[in-house]
Order: structure tokens, then sequence, then C-alpha cells
């Protein structure tokens, strides 16, 4: 499955990072009570059927909210049926294999929902912008991730991806915060700030990973300037996927 | 460490499996809520800090509500910093080893609260009552287990074990009714109640547990005919000892 350009190309730069201006903020926090608990119910029954697994990847910048995101949407779950797996720095015997050994080990088996808080993205992200590794490099990754998640589809995951889509201002606002709020003030690291200079060729990278890294399972690009909005959206797409697998409880064991 | 008999031995018949009479359920109920938040900020801090971690192991018949406790106090927590591992019948793989290594595996690294959702017990109770193992491989089996939990408690885990306690009336009323509900029918099986039969000896398997494995890290026996006393009762502890931790956020890392 080769990298291939989609007709429609997403340019970043077109996409708002705001909520609409019309949009009630307190009205749309109830809906994501109300999507919450329908996640909830939709992955007892997941977890009950075993049948699918579904796959949740959040990547966005740093202080894009991926922590919290987590948070909100896992609010109704039971956690005995959700994984959740942040990609760190990776470890020396991680290095030594290819960059998929890592990811492939915590894939969700059926009736699992596993959320990946950044993901093998990061091998064609960090690693571009910092030049480790070559442009010829990043496009055999990319052909590399387009097959393994063609692969894990066929096998019944539902994959859901979701790029959190802030500005750079509302980035530095939410770095500099983080220093003022005592239980927030261990995150900051001198490095966030340097990655944050080089937030064009971050985007320039996305661009590419979410235009050419989208046959499998498509990309959404999720304005998240507000968080309320960020959750809104996202906690209606995951219902929306898990609704069409049209899941049903199954039999008890009587003999 | 060899297995020893404590001074005061736990005789499960003589602890009751009810909720006292003049316990106020309502009053109850909104504590465990305070308590899960609590739970929640401990969480948050644990993870921030990364200097412990959290072993919780949860045993008890089947119907005895565990996986309803995993999901009630984690409702506040952060589901990155927590991880739920439902011990089921080994895999051949994991059989072709010793009883500890497919466990050792999924012990929580600092910063982590790992939840078992049966456990390394399974392996001194199960296969103790159907006579897979002799009495003398359940003893070799129990030191093992000692030692473990010790070497994992100067590691740095606090853990912390929970004996779900209900009478096997309610455990038949629970199993009736989850014939009767859409949504737990799928959960019945035949086999429990097979098992069921083996109630005598199962608690007399679970006292030896409680009152042989109890040096590292001490049982809590819970009494569990109620849900709403057993949440609150599982939730206060976990409180009590995750404050003993006197954990400090972290400083940030400013150059």
């Amino acid at each position: 499955m080769k990298v291939q350009f989609l007709k429609v190309k997403i340019k970043l730069a077109k996409i708002s990072t705001s909520a609409p201006k019309k949009l009630d903020k307190e009205k749309t926090k109830l809906k994501t009570i109300d999507l919450c608990a329908k996640i909830g119910a939709l992955q007892n029954l997941l977890y009950a059927a075993s049948k699918h697994s579904v796959l949740i990847v959040i990547q966005g910048m740093d202080a894009s909210g991926k922590d919290g995101l987590v948070k909100r949407i896992c609010a109704d779950i039971n956690p005995s049926g959700v994984r959740v797996h942040p990609f760190k720095k990776p470890t020396d015997l991680e290095m030594a294999h290819d960059f998929l050994w890592r990811v492939h080990q915590v894939v969700p088996e059926k009736g699992i929902i596993q959320i990946f808080n950044r993901s093998h993205y990061e091998d064609i992200l960090i690693q571009r912008v910092h030049e480790w590794i070559s442009m010829d490099v990043v496009k055999q990754r990319m052909n590399h991730i387009n097959a393994f998640e063609q692969m894990l589809t066929e096998n019944g995951t539902t994959i859901l991806k979701f790029y959190l889509h802030i500005s750079p201002e509302e980035q530095q606002k939410r770095l500099l915060e983080r220093m003022n709020d005592m239980s927030k003030k261990w995150k900051y690291n001198v490095q966030d700030q340097v990655e944050s200079k080089l937030w064009h060729s971050y985007i320039n990278a996305y661009e590419d990973a979410i235009n050419l890294c989208n046959q499998a399972a498509a990309w959404q690009v999720i304005p998240s300037d507000q968080n309320w909005y960020k959750e809104y959206l996202v906690a209606s797409r995951i219902v929306e996927e898990l609704t069409k697998l049209k899941m049903k409880f199954p039999n008890p064991v009587i003999k």
C-alpha cells in the first residue's frame, strides 16, 4: 500500500483551532457528559461481545491537552476494558528493534479499547523534525504504518486517530500556566520551549502524516483551543464509530 | 520467609458479610464519592512524583462484585496512571512457566497503580480446591508468594489485598439476577454453579491464604453483601494508605 496524496489535501493552516463563536459552552458540556455515558455503555458491550477492538490514537503538540482528553473520554468506562499506553522516549531495547515493534505489543485484543497517548506517529514527527532520520526513511515508515493499520483493521480493530489542533499562542499560554499551578508545575520541562520553536516544522510533519497515513483509518483534526469543544468532538466521534459496530450481548453459557 | 500462623487467626465464618444495621446507606455513599475524589488526587500525585507504586489485589468468590468495585474506585482517576489486569485461565505459555511468571510481568512500575482482578492467589485457591496440586505445592507457593510480595514492598510498592466476603445466599441471589438483566446475562456461566457447590473448600483455601500470606502485606476482609458498604471500606483503605506515603509534586525541569 503505497503512500498517495488524498484528492483534497488537508492544510492545517486553513483549519480553525477554535470552537465556533456561537456554540453554547454549557450546553455542549452537558452533551459531552451524555456522550461519555454512551461511551461507557458501548464499552461494556464491546467487552461482553469481544468481537471487535478499538484503537484510539491521540496526537498533538505539547500542551494540546492529550492527558485531560483521555481522562474525560474515560469518565464512565470500566477500566477493566480500557488501557492507556503513553509512548515515551524509546528504551535501548526498543531502539534496537524496528519502530513498530513496541507498538505491536500493545495493540488491543478483541473486547478492549486501547488508547495511545502519542503513538507510532512520533517516529515520523519528532524524528523527522530533528532530522534524526532521512526523508527516505520517513516515506518508508509511512508505508509501513499504512500496511500495519490496514492489518489491524482487517483483524477487527476500529482505529480512530485524533490530531489535537491548537494555535501556537494557546500553547504558550498553557505552558506558562503550568508554572502557576502547583498540581501542573511538575509537567513543565524547559525542553518544551525548545520544541515549541520548531512549531512550523512540526506542523509540516503533521500535515504529511495526516494526508499520507489516511488510508486504513482517517485522521480527525480536532480544533482544541477550548477543551470543552475538543472533548465534545472526540466523544461524538467515538460514539458514532462504536455504534456502527452494531454489537450485541452474547448468550450466557448454559451447558 | 517461612509460612507461619498469625497470633490471631482470622476465621471467615466469624466475620459478618453485611454492613452494620445502623449505618446510613445514603450518607455512606456520599462519603465514598468524596473518597474517590481523594483517590483521584492522590493518584495524580503518585504519577507526578513517581517514587512509589501501588498494587491492589482483589479476590472473592464469583459474583462478589469485583468488576463493579474496580469501576467504582477508579471513578475519578486518570486512566493513564492506572492499569487493571484481569487474571484468567492461564495460557499454554503461562502454564509452561512458574506460577509467578505471568504475574511478575504486570506489576506496577513507580508512579502507577495496578489493580489485579483475581491474582496469583488463584494458584493456591482454584488449583487447591480442585486438587490439581498437592498440599506440599500449596505450601511451597505460599512461601514464594510471601517472598515475592516482600520484594515488591522493598522496592517501593504498596500492596493492598482485599477479600470480598459474601454469603453463599447473596452469591446465589446475584447469580440468578444475572439471568434477568440483559446487560449481565452474558456473564452467566453454568460452571459458576459447579464452583459454587465447592463453597466450603474455597472458604477453607481463602482462610489459609489470608492467614498465611499476610506478612509483607495484610489482607483486608471486606463485608461485601452490600456493594455500597464494600466500596466505602475499600476506598477508605486506599485513601488511608496512599496518604501515608506523604508524596510531593516534584520540581519542574528548568534547565
